[in-house]
């Protein structure tokens, strides 16, 4: 049969228990959620709420074809407009997601002949884009600087040194100032991935590449995403203006994509105004990553020192980190569950997010359950 | 300089007056649009804005991560349940974006050691999956289920057919039915792109499978966008439940993107109710097509019969087509130009697109002005 092969990957997955199942929550869900991106606690907020409604009162339900046809609006434009501001780049290019914006952004920055250095840690939209290039990979150790040069010493050609800036499983920051020397160095492009840095880095949460002082530089091109601390959906491409024009005629994601969303568009522009008026959301969530950190690692639990807004507690084994994560939903705490073969390193974890919102009776309601349930 | 590579392919674009650029439209653009994909005229349908706007208050400005983590809403699997059922299909899984859903369905249905067989034309979404699969892809020529047939006899092992139901550019129909037999003889599996099929073909715009009466086949796999008739933003596949599970556990643009924001789930949401309280709709937009194509080959234009809402017409040259377009514009009317290098056959066409909401006189004006600015 057609499909068949399908059904004993799936009996090899119920084996090694690694079966995903897709679990709908309710609008008024009574779990306190450390699982979500939403760092800045903004999705729910009125005026991002408000700002999705208006747009969509005003540009329709969906932008109705590709941004260089008819899905480009007065709202795209201002959208990019202000993300280049707050993040201190020439311009930005806006994407139905920051899954597009990656792979739009390695493809296109990577032609044929040039060589991609690639993090082993990077998310997996940046792997695709590696595959999807025209140029060739060299995957190097997480947080290699030495392995970066190494990588371009050995090439001749344009090449673009990739990494996220804050990695999404373990919430560590990449080492950004070292990499752009590195990258310097070879007279290659830097790409980074600030999807978990934009609203919790840097100055008001400009960002990874703003606290680096990489903001607004030729050779380096930054890739955000609008679902995370902007409480939306949706990514952007930050860089020269004319690396910009260059996706807008090469990426073909951009191309060949319908345009993001106006409600989208509005909340994302609804968020980016809040944090502006409200700067010290992004020190928030830093406080509130650092204090869940510190209580976890006093209560002898591992914990990776957050550099962000994400809390990486380890769990002995994936079957073990699953049942963590279910016996705190069962005592109401939302939490993510990272295991094979979603991290390359094959360490289970819990992934824990700190939301700017969360009170201090949260905190600790957080820390008691992670503590109890603790396998 | 790191990115200097770009200013050449920018002059080389310059020259070859392949330039792109971005033309941002106001909320009440005075042109005549025969240019979006919005073929039922419903993304400024009151209801659909309604839904988008009450989906955002309910349930926020983002889904707040991935699908599997708390990325999926009561919307979203009730958005899954409703597209299942009005097209067919056993079960259905909402992406970001008919992209996403594209790269989905293409690299989850072709393992390693499997064979993709791709129709010339199709849609850059599929052919960045079949890049992005672990199967070998072999390219048949465009609508030739014979082509398909030679490809398959040459393979062991699973393989799946990929094609789009209606290609984008000249609006023309797959085969879509002998395609399936061709399929069928050799055990392979059917992947379908309905993108410009779903709302515009099939009883009451069930879509170019249900049309074929291939809906609900163990066979054929489905991928559809919320982003044209739906006028929203957005992709499904639908399928057999146990591919649907298969593709919740195994694609990457699934597992590592964050949910369709609830906004764009609820205007596709009532979008589809007003498409079943309204099935004529998706009548309508043929018949337009079709009294767009017999008015304009009747003026001796050279154009393509359509067979769902997309009607394309020839023009003589790159630069001719980019102007007729310019001269539509500054006459009022917006129509898509497309040409190299986003049209595989290096053909430059006028891209003109039907509504069900266009009235007589819309329809007379639009006829007169491609007439009047023709090259
Ligand atoms: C590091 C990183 N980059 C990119 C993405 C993709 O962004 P989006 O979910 O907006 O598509 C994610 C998460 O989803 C991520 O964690
Ligand atoms: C045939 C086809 N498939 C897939 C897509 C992608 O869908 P979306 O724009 O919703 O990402 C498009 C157009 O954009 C298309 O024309």
């Amino acid at each position: 049969m057609a499909f068949g092969w399908i059904d004993d990957q799936a009996e090899l997955r119920r084996l090694a228990g690694l079966v995903r199942t897709l679990r709908p929550r309710p609008a008024d869900s009574p779990l306190l959620d450390l699982a979500s991106n939403d760092y800045l606690g903004l999705a729910h907020h009125p005026e991002v709420v408000e700002g999705a409604a208006v747009a969509a009162r005003t540009w329709g339900g969906g932008s109705t074809g590709s941004r260089l046809v008819t899905g480009t609006t007065e709202l795209h434009a201002q959208l990019e407009r202000e993300l280049a501001e707050f993040t201190g780049f020439e311009a930005a290019l806006v994407f139905s997601s920051g899954y597009a914006a990656n792979l739009a952004a390695v493809t296109t920055l990577a032609p044929h002949g040039s060589l991609i250095v690639s993090d082993a840690g990077n998310h997996a939209s940046l792997i695709d884009g590696c595959r999807l290039a025209r140029g060739a990979t060299q995957v190097v150790g997480h947080a290699d600087p030495d392995g970066v040069r190494k990588a371009l010493r050995t090439h001749d050609g344009p090449a673009v040194v990739v990494s996220d800036s804050v990695f999404s499983v373990d919430g560590d920051a990449a080492p950004v100032g070292a990499l752009a020397e590195a990258s310097r160095e070879f007279g290659a492009g830097l790409l980074l991935d600030d999807a978990h840095g934009l609203g919790v880095l840097g100055e008001g949460g400009r960002g990874a590449p703003h606290a680096a002082g990489l903001a607004g530089a030729e050779d380096v091109v930054v890739t955000v995403t609008l679902s995370k601390s902007l409480g939306s959906q949706g990514g952007a491409v930050l860089g020269p203006a004319r690396v910009i024009d260059h996706l807008v005629n090469a990426a073909r994601t951009f191309i060949f994509d319908t345009g993001l969303a106006p409600a989208a568009a509005g909340a994302a522009l609804a968020a980016l105004t809040l944090l502006r008026r409200e700067p010290e959301r992004a020190a928030r969530a830093r406080a509130v990553a650092s204090e869940l950190y510190t209580r976890f690692t006093a209560a002898g639990l591992e914990a990776v020192r957050p550099d962000a807004a994400v809390v990486s507690v380890r769990a002995p084994s994936p079957e073990a980190a699953v049942q963590w994560a279910a016996d705190c939903r069962t005592a109401g705490l939302a939490v993510g569950c990272f295991r094979p073969p979603s991290v390359p390193d094959g360490i289970s974890r819990l992934r824990l997010t700190a939301r700017a919102d969360l009170s201090g009776a949260e905190i600790e309601r957080a820390v008691r359950v992670i503590g109890e349930t603790r396998p």
